[in-house]
């Protein structure tokens, strides 16, 4: 197993950008979203850099106004498939909702990427924050923010659950005596919910890293309690160190209460680092990217977090408008932070705007910068290492190719894979099987 | 476009094998419905034989009694994936049941895969025939089988629907001017129907064979008009020469009572060729296949049909006992053939038991053989072409460096790929879009 003192590493494959105005860079190819050798590229990138996972979010919900990556883009769970078949090191690790979607269908296809892949699978476990999700979903209402994460817990519970169902001794397989299976070792679920009735078994066995890896993503109190009691691994936003910090410290402390151990839980904060060979060549670079945006397409992007709000109606420059409770049954984490930054730092709307669909600029500057403060937030407990989101395709090949280095110079990122399972290299172990536990307890 | 004249050809690759006892033959690796190096292997055995596609079954209910492939084995969607990187021209058929499944979802998954494979995906509509798959999925009951083909019906043309959310030309993608994409070009479906509710658009453009295609494997009335009206390929069982012919018969006949043409729609009965160089060789391959089966397991595998039904309870050489109504909600199409044959050829239990297990015997023989059989059948009007369920994993190498190469000579195979897409190379056409049609004609 890897040492959980190294930096982890994943990279977030978004296609035309999670940035809104993205795809305008001369770089990107403008069907990223859709362009299967586009991503293999990207993910063999990461793994020539040793990273631990690529990442693949999504949505089920988009509009008029959605972002370009989320109008026309891969479905995970066949993105995560077909990258298993294209790569051989690194996690795989993709985002699928809990709040449409049934247990055992989960259970089944990320067990099975896990087998096709040998062991390098990871659930990101959300609870859908669009409300209008509920429509493609033949449901008449999106279940509340609270209700969703409560979904999402006895969701969880089923498919680990589900993962159990065959012990690892169960396949006996002797073509002699035509015995396959032993039938002892094979177990029904039986689980009757609030939410999910599922019997089981599972139509699969575990793999080589017992369960897939569980990421969550959730900032809200929901979800950090969520994480702290069933993940393994944390995606964040994170502005600056000092509250990276913060939400490091608070994500371990509920964790610990939830009495499990503060290693049993990985803390990676998305950043965007932006190289240059100097710090001005860094910093035309992220000028050339904030360049795209305008205050339009600024507007709507803030929009889309208060479920496509419309704030062309209000002035521009004059104070955040009182909004309310609006967001908060959505992305309840980003839209309470954006209020309470608004009103503290007493921000124009103009100001918040530009200001959330601006690329991030903490981590801008030439290599040895770049590393520097990578080195800073690690030792300083603010993460166990980054999802990597490039703002354009060659910001990632820059970091494998530059910063790497010297990280590993340093002695604080590994220069080759430690295991062949993505838990193996995360420095998680692998979970017992639950009857197989009992069994020894016994 | 393929020569609509010229045969087709599929690959069934099941693993440790659909028959019950194939795992213990020597040359099966007993972990193979887990093992991605054998699938992948497989399926560029056949890319390398031209053929038209791979075909994934799959099913959503397992217990003690379920053969050795069911109880552990990929799940569809992911291993289609994972093949889509790893073969460059055959196509990925894959069953997934709309019983138990969201249209949105099902339209993302085999969309996803159209584009990551650049158009060679295809969905096998599966009702599901198991009742215990609802115990699965939080349901208390298994809809009745002519309700599952009603839900069907509307799941399938839900996903249609979604399939066309945006037009061909819709994304403008201009970097100068900042237009991403024409919104006139994005349609929302707003279906409201007895099953399902779903507003659109869906997050994905077309392919390059604009809709996925449609397979179907059902053979009672429902599930034959179903084929007729909505499928572009049916995937049958076919004994004999005869019982083909009338299949193949009925379904275009009824293909043309739903004002389609007869050439719309592809019929490729499944068989299981076994290969030897002499006559000779290829009974003695035949023997040590069904010299694996026992009666004890005839039974069991006779049982699965009829609900996992406990045949051994019954005297084994008395005719074939009466089961009234049992299998009727579940295979339906197989259970009322195995209950007619019995009764019709006076057949005791022994003997339907052990003519269900056994490996299918038709098209055993040497090259010369199998190949005359395959162009008879197709000839006279009983086939498109066929689905090859190797009954071990050589049987499709063999039909591979065997067979193809004799029905090549005869000009009635392709030598090379004459297409990109699935539809394509199997001669049909693309799917117009909905919406795009409406502005064209009016
Ligand atoms: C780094 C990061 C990645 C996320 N990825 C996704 C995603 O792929 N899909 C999604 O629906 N939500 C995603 N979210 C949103 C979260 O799931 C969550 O809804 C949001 O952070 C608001 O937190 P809350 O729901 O706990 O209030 C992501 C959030 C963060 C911070
Ligand atoms: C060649 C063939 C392949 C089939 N593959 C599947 C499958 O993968 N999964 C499944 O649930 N049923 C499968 N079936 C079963 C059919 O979907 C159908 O349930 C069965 O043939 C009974 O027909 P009916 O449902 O129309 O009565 C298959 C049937 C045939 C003939």
């Amino acid at each position: 197993m890897s040492n959980r003192k190294q930096l982890k590493f994943g990279a977030l494959i978004h296609g035309v950008g999670g940035n809104v105005t993205a795809w305008r860079h001369p770089e990107v190819p403008v069907d990223a979203s859709v362009n299967f050798a586009f991503y293999k590229e990207q993910a063999l990138t990461a793994e020539a850099g040793k990273f631990d996972l690529v990442f693949i979010a999504d949505g089920l919900y988009i509009n008029e106004k959605s972002i370009p990556h989320f109008l026309n883009r891969f479905e995970p769970i066949t993105i995560l498939s077909a990258l298993a078949a294209a790569t051989s090191h690194i996690g795989l690790v993709g985002t699928l909702s809990s709040s449409y979607s049934e247990p055992f269908t989960v259970a089944r296809q990320f067990g099975s990427i896990d087998h096709i892949s040998g062991g390098r699978s990871g659930w990101n476990v959300v609870t859908s924050p669009l409300e209008g999700s509920a429509k493609n979903y033949g449901k008449t209402e999106h279940p509340s923010h609270d209700e969703r994460y409560k979904i999402a817990e006895e969701h969880l519970e089923v498919v680990r659950g589900l993962w159990d169902s065959w012990e690892d001794d169960a396949f006996i397989r002797n073509k002699e005596t035509g015995v396959f299976f032993d039938p002892t070792k094979l177990h029904r679920l039986n689980h009757k919910g609030k939410y999910f009735s599922v019997e089981g078994p599972l139509n699969l066995a575990r793999s080589k890293q017992g369960h897939p890896v569980i990421f969550q993503a959730g900032s809200s109190e929901s979800g950090r309690n969520l994480a702290a009691k069933s993940a393994d691994a944390v995606f964040s936003g994170a502005d600056n160190i000092e509250e990276a910090k913060l939400f490091y410290k608070d994500v371990k402390d509920r964790t610990a209460a939830a009495g499990r151990s503060r290693d049993d839980i990985v803390i990676l904060p998305g950043i965007s680092p932006i190289i240059g060979r100097t710090q001005e060549e860094a910093d035309a670079k992220y000028e050339q990217l904030a360049g795209l945006i305008s205050i339009d397409i600024a507007l709507q992007y803030l929009g889309r977090f208060f479920d496509h709000h419309d704030f062309s109606q209000y002035p521009l420059d004059e104070p955040f408008p009182d909004l309310g409770e609006l967001g908060s049954n959505s992305f309840r984490g980003n839209t309470d932070k954006i209020k309470k930054t608004a009103k503290e730092n007493n921000l124009t709307l103009r100001q918040v705007a530009l200001d959330s669909a601006a690329p991030r600029s903490q981590f801008v500057g030439n290599p040895e910068k770049v590393a520097g403060l990578i080195q800073q937030w690690h030792e300083e407990g603010a993460a166990d290492g980054f999802i990597i989101h490039a703002p354009v395709p060659s910001a990632l090949k820059d970091f494998v190719e530059l910063v790497v280095p010297i990280l590993q110079e340093r002695g604080i990122y590994r220069t080759d894979y430690e295991a062949k399972t993505l838990r193996g290299n995360l420095g998680l172990s692998i979970p017992a099987n639950r009857y197989t536990a009992v069994e020894l307890n016994s």
